[in-house]
């Protein structure tokens, strides 16, 4: 069996694989912080898939206000996080931590708080609001705790070399780390010796002037002596880049390090692997032997295996593959590859975060507001052979049209299969999912002159697959 | 002898070595667009140095207004190149090539021409200038001649996923490309089967929405079975995310992605081999062995041969490395990299550059206005065993002062020598230089609590090194 099913320890328990569902926005949290069906149903259903461990979405360390959000700032919080916490573990064998933040404020004025305006008394605060926190994690029956030192709050903030600090808090590595290990240290002795504490934080900056992996290394370094147990890498996700929109509070995705933070369809797979393999490489000349979470389209069995072997990390996230078939983990272990649901990085989700929807995933059957599940086993079917594919080459795209598949229960979707001599050695691969709704796929990213084979088949809710389509060959014009 | 200094052959040429001096700006010509003393004395010093081949800065295949930049868009500027092709033969056995360029109209009311606002005739017009000024480049006696479609300028601008056009030459893959392939196969029928024709593109916009390696690596199987030699990759350097400042005109390298095009002290060395390394493995997947050049801060013996070693280049393209010591191909050939004046990648060239001054390097002594060249081989002297070097730490960095060396002809710089336990296993290793002027340094790459080791080294002007002080120990207060 593949090493990404191989039990993975961690401080107080033993993951029962290497995938990881990073932090990810739902949005279904209403505004008074608390937990509800939809949130509990959400993470359930990635329990049910079997992932390894689970990071609960950001829950607020503090009261300050903001849009829809979790809370774990007082204790009102607990029953509804512990029954969550419950509710997770007996859908499975994933481990649970919640990611606990701090954020500063924001007005729709374009307005915002930077560190610099902090007191001292007011970090003083923001350390016992994580250590106070932490403690009601693990009250609640969680794992451990995810401190998150990442994108635009906080506590990366003061890590980022743009920090305008001039005092103990900002300036050099040094100042920077400051506040982030009085956290990590003042949480560890809070939570005790036998609970995990992780720590989320960016690798790069991806904004003009910010940090590389060159300042990661050395962040990850100084985490780990202070008592963290793993360290979960992004990349980017900051204000200073982030696009201005008149009468809306800045959103820290929307500039090009929210490309990078969320690597879409114009990436390659792994974009930001070079970051977890600089800092894991790091730890280990220092002699840490802290595991390092990498994340970044990373939703293929393939690519989530090179990264186990090429030491460019020791678990592997993964937050849009998973939206997209919770049931990822549990199809990977039992060699049903084929039969997941494969995230596009379209992005559509990462859309409807920025603009403020419930976060779903484009490829579900619409209304459900949640990935499907179904024991069906029997595989949809095409009206006849080769199901009418057709291809045309039109203003440099080709056009695909086929006919509706059907099935008993119902239809989920079309894989688009594609094989190109250059990039494939002439070998079919996946190349796009469409949804059931539609019977026809647009390729733009061919080149004139190219030659391309194409092939389709049509999956349902329960992942069956149908035959594949006879395949087709376009010549694109030059 | 290092695989580097092997000789590659190009299509009608042998290169002497595996290193590439890119186009690099220098601001040393005038308005009228001639070669000129500086010009000459600039590209004879690096031939002297012994680079395989020298690109030499951007010159324009048109007329258009802009500052200072030299021409090769008619035949009255034949008879300058020429003169400068044969003294740069002359000087050493570096081949050399022109880069030639076409840029759109920019103006300081903010306003800059795009793509989309270009006629089809205009257009014709670009393949002709590209066609007409490489046909001039073989008649001055380059050896070839190099297409500029990187960064802000027109080709690029095509390529880019951010083309606006709505015609054939925007939009998909294959319309970006449109333009740039006419511009090759025009370039090659006009010039043609024995001359070498290269192309420098970006491999990775590094803006919002802009391409990646993903696209990148078609662009170079399209370009070289277009007819081109080699592919020199970049990164980034693009008008959409440049600083705006009233009343100058955009200036490509000042956002985020002009540090990814020149990545300074803040980035990893090697910080873009990643897109020579995706481009590389394309090329050779479609059966192409087109030759790829990397760049972006490989200044050291060990990284550009880990560069030919990993297949992530064939050639190693350095500019600000070359700048700062045009010899040190030589030095690293004879086994003296010891020897090497290093850049310190403080990016003080790209600040001259960007502020529309003649680009020199910090380094070199004050007024020369070149590289220092001396054939004297007696090293400097220190006034007392261990020079009195000091160390303390203050405000989370450490200050070190030293005394003053003294040489029988001039002294250049000091190197510091730092080791960490956790970085370098404790092991001296060279971490910045500092120039004669001072006797002192600042370090603030320094985390709380760690101990650091340091010693420093006197070097003359013809890089004779004096003997390096005692060591020196110091801990940064926590």
């Amino acid at each position: 069996m593949s090493v990404l099913f191989q039990p993975f320890p961690l401080r107080n328990v033993v993951l029962p694989n290497r995938l990881v569902l990073p932090a990810m926005v739902t949005r279904l949290s209403g505004e008074d912080g608390l937990v509800n069906d939809d949130i509990r149903a959400r993470y359930v259903r990635f329990a049910r898939g079997g992932v390894g461990l689970i990071v609960i979405e950001a829950m607020a360390v503090h009261g300050a206000k903001s849009g829809p959000l979790l809370r774990i700032s007082s204790d009102e919080f607990k029953p509804g996080l512990s029954d969550l916490c419950a509710r997770v573990h007996d859908a499975g064998p994933s481990k649970v931590v919640p990611q606990i933040i701090h954020f500063l404020k924001i007005s729709r004025s374009g307005w915002r708080q930077t560190v610099d305006m902090l007191s001292l008394e007011e970090i003083d605060a923001i350390v016992d609001a994580y250590g106070a926190a932490a403690v009601r994690a693990r009250e609640c029956g969680f794992d451990g705790v995810e401190l998150h030192m990442a994108h635009a709050y906080t506590l990366s903030s003061f890590l980022s070399r743009l920090n305008p600090r001039k005092d103990d808090y900002g300036g050099t590595l040094a100042n920077r780390l400051r506040l982030p290990l009085r956290v990590v240290r003042h949480v560890r002795e809070r939570v005790g010796d036998d609970f995990t504490v992780g720590v989320r934080f960016v690798g790069d900056e991806c904004v003009r002037n910010g940090y590389t992996t060159l300042d990661a290394g050395p962040i990850a370094i100084e985490l780990a002596r202070a008592g963290v147990d793993y360290v979960s890498l992004s990349a980017g996700g900051k204000f200073e880049d982030a696009r201005v929109i008149e009468g809306e509070p800045l959103y820290p995705y929307t500039g090009y390090s929210g490309d990078r933070c969320m690597p879409g369809s114009a990436y390659p797979d792994g974009a930001n692997l070079y970051i977890p393999e600089a800092v894991r490489a790091s730890l280990r000349a220092a002699g840490l032997d802290t595991p390092v979470v990498a994340a970044g389209k990373l939703g293929s069995l393939a690519i989530a295996e090179k990264v186990l072997e090429r030491g460019q990390g020791d678990l592997v996230g993964m937050a849009r593959a998973l939206l997209a078939d919770p049931d990822l983990p549990n199809k990977w272990r039992t060699g049903r590859e084929d039969a997941v649901v494969r995230c596009l990085y379209g992005n559509v989700c990462k859309a409807l975060d920025e603009s403020f929807r419930r976060v779903d995933c484009t490829l579900w059957p619409k209304k459900l507001g949640q990935a499907p599940e179904s024991t069906d086993t029997e595989p949809p079917v095409w009206p006849a052979a080769g199901a009418g594919l057709r291809a045309e080459c039109k203003e440099g795209k080709i056009l695909l049209r086929w006919q509706s598949a059907s099935d008993n229960e119902a239809m989920y979707g079309y894989q688009v299969f594609r094989a190109e001599r250059v990039a494939t050695g002439g070998v079919l691969v996946h190349h796009a999912s469409v949804r059931a709704v539609s019977t026809r796929y647009e390729d733009n990213r061919v080149v004139a002159g190219g030659e391309y084979r194409y092939a389709i088949r049509p999956y349902d809710l329960a992942g069956n697959r149908g035959p594949m389509t006879e395949t087709i060959e376009v010549r694109v014009s030059e």
